[in-house]
């Protein structure tokens, strides 16, 4: 990020330049060449680096990587100055790391978005034996302490980088940033005069049918999405982020996910053993892309050519649906298991036909059937772009309080679903409000967490992510 | 399994073949042509497939995959039989996941270890809109219950596999089994008979120095251990095993973990950036892991050619481990951080020299610093097999109650570390007690989990894992 260019001018003509262009291609397709930015999705030399830098944030119309890591961020702060301070550092850091690089330069010291107190980042005595209590049972041992701590430059410095992931590849790393409802307004508050900038589609999710939600799983006043295809270097990238925020932001909940390595194209399965992801719009349309998934002139000017993120951790009663005849399982999906067709069809990408009846006149796929509620057809042409990652959090166990007063194992796996849209009122609340209510794959699924945030447009190479939102005059 | 052999004639000769070679070589090179033993590490056809069957199990001497995904059960049955129904079961089913096959063959119905009770494997009334509570909040919306769930066979029966890795490569997967203490004596009781064939090694472990021992992440009287080059293959395995289980093992904990893609041979590095493996002994040399794997003549007959396993989930404060310097980090752990070399040397590979002072005329590499502690020349030679994964289970907050009262996040981070040895009262337990009184990195690790569990040979083609436990005359 250089400072000695001029904000203001640089948004301005990207801005003009977008606007005038909205049209058949909407703001998506609008490269600014004065901007040189390079459009996403067109790969650099080295194939396991996907451009940071576009007209839109990668990681949402990006083929999806094996690995994910989400986090979201609570706002310490009372100064929006910090923030912008924390998007700048953030955007530099991710910038960096999609290449493979550190977060910062190795021998600069860490330079966190805000400066850490006179005295150093860590009160030095925390860790001498007279303090007695860091080391726990095991603190009477301690060596001799760090000296220096204070230091925030040179060879004396706080490392830049926890460097677990040097020598590796970047290995296709996006990170993709978020703003939710409170970076606007909370608890009723606009804590940093940008309560008149939060878009209308922001809005609050409504309490769906069922919803469990758990506080440790919901929410958030920033989103960092990192995706890549090994774990440690997801891992590695929203570590790096959150050293670099403190002071400014805290981490309020993380998620790790993961998708199967199949084959070329082969759409992957879900942990219920069902493809999942067929009837996707094409991310290599942009014209779908354009129509479902970026904003358009409907939208604030900095959100123009962003996206709105929602995600929803949903437990799957994999314990109970493993139980299932596979029938039933297809009679619940609307799909067949192992070829993936729709009730009746013999292959994965076969058209639906909702209105086929069985030989006693019932319907083929059932009327609650989860792919027909989904359907853009029953939806009035709805879509959404789907991009959610498989989790396994280990188990616990159940004591249920019903008959047959099941107890036992409990997965804490299933589905961290994110989906892509351009506007949630029109996604996926639309489509949701009613699946929540007769999607009989609720028998087997709890919604635990939630979130909807403001994925604002790429940044060209010398702005910041959200710049427009901050500096807008 | 083919139950019209007899298993004693083949456990003895298989037995006796070994207890004839084992001098130079120990038990472990003993390959008896015939039982038709293919040895371990020798690939099959397809490279992505590693043998399941052989002298020792896999996943032991092994090169690491890049995700594991560890499970204990605890025995819910008062059976014998039902135990070495189940070790059948799980024999078959882990040699054909390790080709890449489901558990069982599909069209054949869910054949668990132990036959359902009659009436079917749930009530159906649990689905009807009747029972009113299955579905949550959207239960009044269920769809048709299933019916002739009773059934166990056929085309209606419950699906044989879960089928979330249909179409994937098996990706290298490895299933390691292991007995935990509880199989042969629980809460004083000798629940199964086999509490005379106890290994004298297969000690309840000392409570170390520091511990701090979570009972759900402890223990269990089965371990499985799966590990594959993609999660999701490692989540299937585990997840059929459990089902098949059902009604004699259940789900104690589970833990996932992961090491990042490094290229050809390069020592991977943990989660404080340190190269972390490059000391252990090589697995590539049958008399290393002869003389400190596998178990010889000292054990008992049906543990020759197996091993101990250690589990210890360690948990690593990494956002304190973060704000410390390097030359800090690297006194803590006793190598250089970037190289990997010892510290005062250039390469990774160099050896240590404890003996060398600095100028002043102190240890260059400090007393109580990680790598000397652990080193075999500061523990009479004693060495084990480590072979740990990373985890990353997201973030806790924390509040401390001692200066300078720091509240915020806390990783739920660490090392799942896991050593092989063939005794544990001269491996881990020797080299770790020490470790766990002095070692400077107790500042930032605290271990919450524990396992001791005895890892039995490996199975012929036509045996099952523990076979020579069960059926000792």
């Amino acid at each position: 990020m250089s400072d000695d260019r001029d904000p203001g001018t640089r948004r301005r003509g990207f801005l003009t330049g977008v606007a005038g262009v909205v049209g058949a291609l909407g703001a998506a397709s609008a490269a600014s060449a004065k901007e040189n930015i390079s459009p996403v999705a067109v790969a650099t030399a080295g194939k396991d680096i996907l451009p940071f830098h576009g007209l839109h944030q990668n990681g949402i119309a990006t083929p999806m990587q094996g690995h994910a890591y989400f986090a979201t961020f609570d706002l310490v702060t009372e100064k929006r100055a910090d923030i912008v301070s924390l998007m700048k550092v953030w955007t530099t850091a991710a910038a960096r790391l999609t290449t493979g690089e550190t977060a910062q330069p190795l021998d600069a010291g860490l330079k966190p978005a805000v400066a850490p107190p006179a005295g150093g980042r860590y009160d030095a005595s925390y860790l001498t034996p007279a303090a007695g209590k860091a080391g726990g049972e095991g603190g009477e041992t301690l060596g001799q302490p760090p000296t220096g701590l204070g230091d925030t430059q040179g060879p004396n410095a706080v490392a830049a980088d926890s460097g677990e992931s040097l020598g590796q590849s970047p290995a296709k790393l996006t990170i993709t940033f978020g703003f939710g409802a409170g970076l606007f307004v909370k608890d009723g508050k606009d804590r940093y005069g940008l309560a008149a900038r939060r878009p209308a589609a922001l809005v609050d999710l409504p309490k769906f049918v069922g919803d469990q939600l758990v506080e440790g799983s919901t929410g958030g006043d920033l989103l960092v999405q990192a995706c890549a295809d090994d774990p440690q270097v997801v891992f590695h990238a929203v570590r790096q982020l959150a050293r670099l925020a403190e002071g400014v932001a805290q981490i309020r909940w993380a998620q790790t996910g993961f998708v199967p390595g199949f084959g070329n194209g082969e759409t992957p399965r879900n942990l219920m053993g069902f493809k999942d992801g067929t009837n996707n719009p094409a991310i290599t349309d942009p014209k779908a892309m354009d129509e479902f998934v970026w904003v358009g002139t409907e939208g604030p000017d900095w959100m123009r050519g962003g996206t709105y993120a929602v995600t929803r951790r949903i437990r799957i009663a994999l314990e109970r649906w493993d139980q299932m005849k596979v029938a039933f399982q297809e009679e619940t999906v609307g799909r067949h298991k192992y070829s993936g067709a729709p009730i009746g069809k013999d292959k994965e990408f076969d058209a639906f036909d909702f209105d086929a009846k069985d030989k006693d006149g019932n319907p083929l796929t059932a009327e609650n059937s989860h792919v027909r509620l989904a359907a853009p057809a029953t939806n009035d042409g709805a879509q959404i772009l789907r991009r959610g990652y498989s989790y396994n959090d280990g188990v616990n166990l159940t004591a249920e309080r019903w008959p047959p007063w099941r107890q036992g194992l409990e997965y804490d796996a299933g589905l961290f679903f994110v989906c892509y849209q351009r506007d949630p009122r029109t996604g996926f609340i639309k489509v949701f409000e009613r699946m929540a209510k007769f999607d009989m794959m609720n028998q087997f699924v709890t919604h635990v967490g939630s979130g909807l945030f403001a994925c604002p447009p790429g940044a060209a190479a010398d702005r910041y992510i959200g710049q427009a939102l901050f500096e807008t005059a």
